[in-house]
């Protein structure tokens, strides 16, 4: 049936419900065992990039800038590299520190040293605070929220529009002094794949909140990694916020996990020089350096922002087609039903499904029994809690196409019966 | 003259001071430019492993126990990593952590994480403790003691031994519970490149800390570089905690910094299964893996503990001479004039001396007058602070043994004129 299920009768309910019970039965028989539940790379996007491999060959590759990357020393990374990012993410080299594979632990890092340490701005410690709230935009990210919740943070629930942020209420809540900072995913946010508004964006920029150490922890994770359409631009949050006043408060990462391994890639964090000098101290404490071997690798392999942007259209050329058949999937079997809605992302590595209150945990726990492992309901809310128990976040980038619509199939189905049993009562 | 110091007139300090003010003058005159200040291996140990970087060549390469190296998880590190790193150090595999590429950095996370979180049998996080001491067993390594220090500890001074850290003095210092732990380098350690006798180790294992969540630093940075004669076995320090009724109180370190590349190189964690759980879960909001490609290329390329042997045999033959360089110098030049003692290690990567008290800081100025930088004076102990201003740390591994003579020349030239000045007053 293709009518929306909130005009069935019970008798059509019934009907339909009979028909979609006896689809998810032969689905079940199929054995399936399917694997969305994280936004990892397929095998095809890792082979693209197997000449990252043999980039260094020789002790005389090692050698750049006059600086043999083998040996100790240079805890801020490479300058080949902060050059590279540099250029990706629009600000200065100097404002790049360069890590190691992933960019979640030096988002970790920065809050656990706000915690031992304190930031630049800090009156204390933030363990030494009463209480440390943070601003979660939600949907969201489980991992940033989860690195707020295992320092004992008070997560706030802020809602998504379709512009980013709800920013009337950030500015509200920002005027709490136990507010310390904010997670945002400005460009294909996790999951919904928003691009934040430029309106949005200036007035992040321009926020004053009253906690001097404010965090804008700006996760730019998919910052080149469009699947549909052209590389789109965006302004550098940094000369944004210098430019508003607030040179100290943003602390921006990204890394190359989207773009060559996502087990050995190299991140970035890019913040004011004030910052970084004050965090390189402490990091001086943490470690000698990063491996900068493979920071070499990787600006040898991918040279500069326009040759980048080359190899993200090879990636795109494998993730578009997985987007298309989630989106015209559900376009086909769920969007006439109305039990559900969802943006259209061009970029970014999920589609976030929001259903009619209360069919989300039902839906995915249907899912598991015929044999499709989808991230965990509530997952993208703080506290894993998604208080309309309705957002479902689908990663489509691991399974193969065939794989995927097969994966489709089932969650269309499971979501169409979550639906009708509802509606039986 | 060839005498000791003590026992020179008055008028014979006056002409040996001349005569060696002399050559110290002379020596300035060669405007050296030579760097000895940290135990970085040469670039002649760096081209023995170049092989390391071609290791991994294509996809299929990077498939180990049917796991994709190349994508995300395995959080733990690769089993194969942790089969090769359980075989050098005698524990089992199980209770291998395999990091980044600092052991460095495993260190410090694990006491950010008992700073913030607490470790295993915490009964509160560190951070909420009013004050938190640590042992510094002494001459030490400085990167240790800072770490500490950089989360505001209270750093105990414990003096080492022939055969190790002072154990009369670490056990009574134990009975205060605010005595958190002890950074210990078992085999070779910084500097003075002394091995804990069996005895030292006994006690250790078997101390019965106040704390019950006591930390035994064990960072066996050493534990397979003999740079003369042949690897000496250790015991598992797992395996004594253990038996001694301490399973959790031991966390082991090491990593292939001085073995394939210190920049880019992969380190270890082993610590008791119990450990291991409880701070995985923690090592879980940081990460979702360590770099399992460089994991991968290691273990391909060190293969097993024997033949990861045969190339410290490779690294000995290196290392060996420029060691006999400073030792042989030490005892010709400094040795009969009584003003200078120091230990004559088989491995690591330091030679110590204790120059009678005063000396030091001297020593080291004049050296840098003349072109050689050292580790500052006061470094290997705790605050920056050697309270007989005494301890120097020649780090001999980077140079060449040309200018390693040319930099011993200056060395025992400098720390005579030390002395004489001392001696004249």
């Amino acid at each position: 049936m293709s009518v929306p299920y909130a005009s069935l009768t019970p008798q059509q309910v019934a009907t339909e419900y009979a028909a979609v019970s006896a689809e998810f039965e032969s689905l079940k028989e199929k054995h399936l065992k399917l694997d969305m539940s994280r936004g990892k790379p397929g095998k095809e996007q890792l082979d693209l990039v197997s000449d990252l491999l043999t980039t260094l060959q020789t002790p005389a590759d090692c050698v750049v800038d006059g600086l043999d990357v083998r040996n100790y020393g240079e805890v801020g990374g490479i300058p080949a590299a902060k050059r590279l990012f540099a250029e990706i993410l629009g600000c200065r080299s100097e404002e790049c520190f360069i890590g190691g594979n992933a960019s979640l632990t030096l988002m970790y890092d920065t809050i656990a040293k706000a915690y031992t340490n304190g930031l630049l701005h800090s009156p204390r410690p933030w363990g030494k605070e009463d209480v440390v709230k943070f601003l979660c935009p939600s949907p969201g990210y489980d991992r940033h929220f989860k690195v707020s919740q295992s320092f004992g943070m008070e997560l706030i629930t802020v809602p998504m529009t379709a512009a980013g942020p709800d920013m009337d209420l950030v500015e509200d809540l920002i005027r709490d002094p136990a507010v310390k900072g904010m997670w945002c995913v400005p460009k294909y946010s996790n999951p919904d794949g928003i691009v934040y508004s430029d309106e949005t964006i200036r007035r992040i920029a321009g926020m004053k909140p009253a906690a001097p150490d404010f965090a804008l922890m700006w996760d730019n994770a998919y910052c080149i990694h469009e699947f549909e359409g052209p590389f789109v631009p965006f302004d550098d949050i940094l000369t944004l916020c210098r430019e508003a006043g607030n040179p100290d408060m943003v602390y921006e990462y990204a890394s190359t996990s989207k773009v060559t391994f996502p087990g050995a890639g190299v991140s970035v964090m890019a913040t004011s020089e004030a910052n970084l000098a004050y965090l390189l101290r402490l990091i001086g404490f943490q470690t000698i350096s990063y491996d900068k071997v493979n920071q070499l690798r990787h600006v040898k392999y991918l040279k500069d922002k326009a040759h980048t942007l080359e190899l993200m259209r090879k990636h795109a050329a494998i993730l578009g087609p997985k987007f298309r058949c989630v989106l015209d999937t559900l376009e086909r079997e769920i969007a006439p039903l109305g039990i559900a809605q969802w943006q259209k992302p061009k970029g970014g590595y999920f589609v976030s499904v929001n259903t009619a209150p209360g069919l989300a945990k039902r839906t995915l726990e249907l899912c598991k029994e015929a044999g499709v492992v989808m991230t965990p309901a509530g997952a993208t809310f703080p506290y894993g809690k998604d208080p309309r128990d309705s957002n479902i976040r689908i990663a489509p980038s691991l399974p193969p196409v065939e794989e995927l619509k097969a994966a489709m199939d089932v969650f269309c189905t499971c979501l169409k019966l979550a639906a009708l049993e509802q509606a039986a009562g």
